[in-house]
């Protein structure tokens, strides 16, 4: 458990300039993050706790698919990214940066390069296939125009898996691993999202998919009908009823690529078939925007009173609002044992007024609030709280703990 | 459990060229680590489940001291640093970047300008103190001679504790705790450490402490007392006994300073006190070398034939090699029951011949090697070999599942 008295959690009543989203809104009032620069953040206690319960939902999933975790360095040899031409394609957007001896490195927005020559180094049969390697990490981009806290940032955390296979078929089944992951992770994650083909674009490769979230900050488009709820990438009629299809801007959360060989033939990553004979490793490439999610889950759930916390990513498992110092060993003992069934449990102690504590609570949007107050005083019992439909009812210690 | 055959482990046999240091040619032949560039590296997948290892000792030492983690971004505007004057003092081994629009931005090579900032933005009144915030976080330097692997790199990966107090007494009080957790970490990463006072440098302040390893390729020096085994900075006779002092090489691997008021005065990081006057804060910090401690780890504890991981940082709790395919399911089913008891084991289930398997079993260091072979054929017994001191002792998978 934490006693608010001794936890870092920034909460302002005001909401701050320059925040063009209610997410973006929302994370600085609550004390999630703070600003160092445009599109440059600090997690402060609560939002990395959600950033790491959003880390461990996609590490669970990945290892789930067979997916093994390393850990690339941000900075790469700009001589890598020559050898595939991207230095000129992505070169608007990459941060460049030269040490002291001369050394031309760049900050990786992606690592495609960087996995292939891995690959290269340490893939040599066809027996050591498929492997599928992944990484939660942080990635670079010089945005020109950066917005909507962590939507779109200058340094933000992205977790990128890169799969090697011996032909397409392998490619197939990696990929479509990949997909049944990211529904999973996107669902533990407390987000409807939609499913939909897209443009490969400078990534490169023939197929991809990318993973949307309705909502009004989106900067990506895509045509909703409103008969049969499915959506298409141009504006015009559904395929499937007819009807006129109407506009829906969304956040793009993931984005998969079946690459085939267009890094590793440039990046000779080659294997030995069966047969002795020297083949590209076919490959694909499936991307996360892990601090990006944690905006697009307050984005898709808030009220007017703050955000909602999907049971999954909330920092905290129930918060106890204490209005009576007297019940603060009370408060402790509950605490304990509803951690017992694991997760932790915030007590806002603090030496404030109910309606100070209160509107604290609805803010942080911790899923339950278990109240102490003039029912405990009156009856030993608590109020309990929903926080997503604020139904609210008096109930024993005992019940109390056994329904959160 | 994890199968060899399908886990993404490079090991060689050759030592690579230009590794100078034991850990380092160890950590490259074990498939810890790959080089990127010079000082740049990526932590395969076995080098990143022992990071990880380390990073969670270090994560729960800081916990129990009342520590809150966030997590600081690695890109700062310069213009903070020119407030301290430190632009100037760290010029030389700060990696500099510029973006599109012209701001100029560095890459951290730690960040108590930032965590200064973030205090006077949130921490206004005494009742918010003492507050210790801390962060397991990659820094960056701008280093003319890399070596020795992670001993002295570009990219690396630190944890960076700021305690904030009211006075010099709470510093005290603040430094104590953390010295305190210093020494449960290094001894649960299996390591023998020395603590030394030390000169503070461009960090600031008056009193600072070095915890420091002896080992070879340790880049600062110390002088021991062979005699009553004290250790002094300068040469000469032991201030305890008088025996003659002589040479000995240490890695740093943890620091801690107190700071007092060097960067909350020129960054007006202020509180009122109880009387309502303002002050500044009094600051301490603490850094250790997460990715440093790998390395020192290796350098310290290896033989021959490889690496031999202290239980807690050890990237499996068994290794299993098994000689004979048929008895792949047996191993699973031991395997399951180890892992009960907490951690993982690997499974070498490999078309190798048994010579290849126990190399690479003595070189990736695992505590516990059992081999399923000859004695499993004919009388069901497992071999269990220590890594440490290469006893064996036949017994059941009952006895050894219970043994490990």
């Amino acid at each position: 458990m934490e006693l608010r008295s001794q936890t870092f959690i920034p909460t302002t009543k005001e909401t701050p300039k320059g925040a063009e989203a209610v997410s973006h809104a929302l994370s600085l009032r609550a004390g999630l993050l703070h600003m160092v620069s445009a599109g440059i953040y600090t997690y402060l206690p609560l939002g990395y706790k959600v950033l790491r319960n959003i880390e461990e939902i996609v590490r669970g999933r990945m290892e789930q698919t067979g997916a093994q975790e390393l850990f690339m360095p941000a900075l790469q040899p700009l001589e890598l990214w020559q050898k595939t031409g991207r230095d000129k394609d992505l070169e608007e957007v990459m941060l460049h940066v030269q040490d002291r001896k001369g050394r031309k490195l760049c900050l990786g927005p992606t690592h495609e390069e960087l996995i292939t020559e891995i690959a290269s180094k340490y893939i040599s049969s066809y027996k050591q296939l498929p492997v599928t390697l992944y990484q939660i990490q942080t990635k670079y981009r010089d945005e020109m125009r950066p917005r909507f806290g962590l939507v779109r940032g200058c340094e933000f955390m992205m977790k990128d898996a890169y799969s090697f296979d011996a032909d397409e078929s392998g490619l197939n089944a990696s990929y479509e691993k990949m997909l049944d992951a990211y529904q999973k992770i996107f669902t533990e994650c407390g987000l409807e999202y939609v499913v939909s083909e897209a443009d490969p674009g400078a990534m490169g490769g023939n197929v991809s998919h990318e993973f949307m979230v309705p909502a009004e900050i989106g900067e990506d488009m895509l045509y909703a009908c409103a008969g049969c709820g499915l959506y298409a990438r141009e504006a015009g009629q559904c395929e499937h009823c007819g009807q006129a299809l109407s506009e829906s801007r969304m956040i793009e959360i993931g984005h998969v690529f079946k690459l085939g060989t267009k890094y590793s033939v440039p990046l000779q990553a080659t294997f030995l078939d069966q047969h002795g004979k020297r083949n590209p490793l076919v490959m694909g490439c499936y991307g996360i925007g892990v601090s990006r999610l944690l905006s697009a889950i307050i984005e898709t759930n808030h009220d007017e009173k703050g955000i909602i916390w999907p049971a999954r990513v909330s920092p905290y498992r129930a918060v106890i609002v204490v209005l009576n110092q007297e019940f603060i060993p009370q408060a402790r003992r509950l605490a304990e044992r509803i951690e017992t069934g694991g997760g932790s449990v915030l007590i806002d102690d603090r030496n404030e007024s109910a309606g100070v504590k209160f509107r604290d609570a609805q803010l942080l949007g911790i899923p339950r609030i278990l109240v102490m107050g003039r029912t405990f005083a009156d009856r030993k019992e608590i109020e309990v709280e929903s926080r997503a439909d604020g139904e609210r009812s008096a109930m024993s210690p005992d019940a109390a703990a056994e329904h959160v």
